[in-house]
């Protein structure tokens, strides 16, 4: 049994977090909204792969409270990322690990400067969880993760998939932490980008629309050539597969139904939108590459004059 | 003196057939929504260049009550350019001529071949100009027209110009009907696409966000590269200067201030926007000649989908 922290306890972290208590581990959350609620009625989840609840989770105000763990599971959006430091460092330990179940590029490195520690892993989730009311978070479809190392270490790679051992979420793991997140980049820049510039719709209305699907799949092109560029760049052998990977992302999206990315919940709900982590900063890495990217470069612009939390 | 009809009495068409009922000619306005304030009120404008008002104009609620005339000014919107032939062809004698002041690329050859006749005109209007109250237009900044030919006759040219000579108006001809109508979406397509889609901001806004400044230029240079290759393709000797227009165009935004263009107003207010001549054209266009124009294709894609009237 493992003792994990969640930290950033929003949809994601707390899903994620709850399937770690379900299996056994010794899950201490980090709560700022919910607290009140979860301390009342337990943490609930409505699962398409079956509804559960922890009625009594130990949950803190202050990561204080937590102190060192095995695991840091961080949920924080990468529009908090900043307050990542301050909240993850009570509870490391000198054997302590951090999975970052986070979207965007440059994850893995901010966390490593931050907290001085190679123990970085990135979780890729393909899932479709929102929060619901306080202490509620539904699970709709998908829930699978990849993880990866910063420095694609199998031996680390190892010891995370076992934490995941017996929890009802299948995991696997990637050997290329780089490639990881760029694929990841092949679904979130189009449908989370496309679902709030197109006027708040959801990834329905991208993959039925022929001319936004057009545009979704020249985005994944972009993502795929800016991509593979970095990777060469950094004389990785690896390369992303572009059409493998565009075939497989539009599969999983046509059954998706009318799903809301969670950049479109933010959106709509006035929130900040991660602008930076999931598109600034793979165009300014193609940018340097010389890898032309126009279209996520004009969505770029888009979206950061869209965000909510623009200054 | 000329017999004018004014079909499509709105901002443009209001404003332009006031100056020349100003200058004397005899206009008739076809009015709808606006008749019975003009009827009451006349027609007010309110202009940088002088306040001006008829209090009695020629007004009527059926093209057939017009009559055969000298000049048709054309003001609609494209969105209901299949609208045009019906509302001009009883304003039609063997010498009439039509001047469509509209946005877009193919506007002459659409009037052309609803109304079988070539003594069709097109209108690049730079000017600030919006609907107020009934009756009263609001006109900012600039004003200036230039008038091209259907077949470029200078001949033509003349006439159309001489028609203009006392009125208020800045107007010039075009020696090229095809550059004039490419060099003018150098504006329409950043300024009236980008400001919808960055979340309905003014001009403004667009030219003071270095991001998105950098992408109403990119978007110029794909409009001058579409244009250019249709000339060439049409054997046509003359060539958009890239540089010179754009920096036109910035020259004239930068001091335009807060300034909302049509497409933004139509947006705002729930109506059908120009996507299909101002975007689509151009981008179908661009891609039977094999230019590549893909964040033209990705505005037009967002565009399409944020239409009101959308089906």
């Amino acid at each position: 049994m493992a003792s994990v922290a969640v930290i950033g306890a929003g949809a994601v972290g707390s899903y994620y977090g709850a399937r770690l208590a379900q299996a056994g581990h010794d899950v201490r959350f980090l709560l700022r909204r919910d607290y009140d609620a979860v301390a009342e009625r337990g943490l609930r989840v409505e699962s398409h792969h079956g509804d559960f609840a922890l009625d009594h989770p130990t949950i803190v105000r202050d990561p204080a409270e937590i102190g060192p763990v095995d695991w840091v599971l961080c949920g924080l959006k990468t529009t908090s990322f900043d307050d990542a430091p301050v909240l993850i460092r009570p509870c490391l330990g000198p054997e302590t690990r951090v999975l970052a179940i986070v979207n965007g590029l440059g994850i893995e490195e901010r966390l490593a400067d931050a907290l001085d520690t190679e123990r970085i892993f990135g979780g890729l989730a393909f899932t479709c969880i929102n929060r619901g009311e306080p202490g509620v978070v539904h699970h709709y479809e998908y829930g699978q993760v990849s993880i990866a190392h910063l420095g694609d270490d199998p031996t680390e790679l190892a010891l995370a998939l076992d934490l995941w051992r017996d929890a009802t979420v299948e995991f696997s793991t990637a050997s290329s932490v780089l490639r990881a997140r760029w694929e990841k980049l092949c679904w979130n820049v189009p449908f989370n980008g496309l679902t709030v510039a197109a006027g708040a719709v959801t990834t329905e209305a991208i993959v039925t629309d022929p001319a936004l699907r057009a545009e979704a799949r020249a985005l994944m092109e972009e993502v795929v050539a800016a991509g593979n560029a970095d990777l060469a760049s950094r004389n990785r052998p690896e390369r992303i597969d572009g059409n493998e990977v565009i075939t497989r992302m539009f599969a999983l999206t046509d059954v998706m139904g009318p799903y809301r990315p969670s950049t479109l919940i933010d959106f709509v709900e006035g929130r900040a939108i991660e602008v930076d982590a999931i598109f600034a900063e793979p165009a300014r890495r193609a940018r340097v590459l010389g890898v032309p990217t126009p279209r996520l470069d004009q969505l770029t612009a888009l979206l950061a004059r869209l965000d909510p939390a623009r200054e």
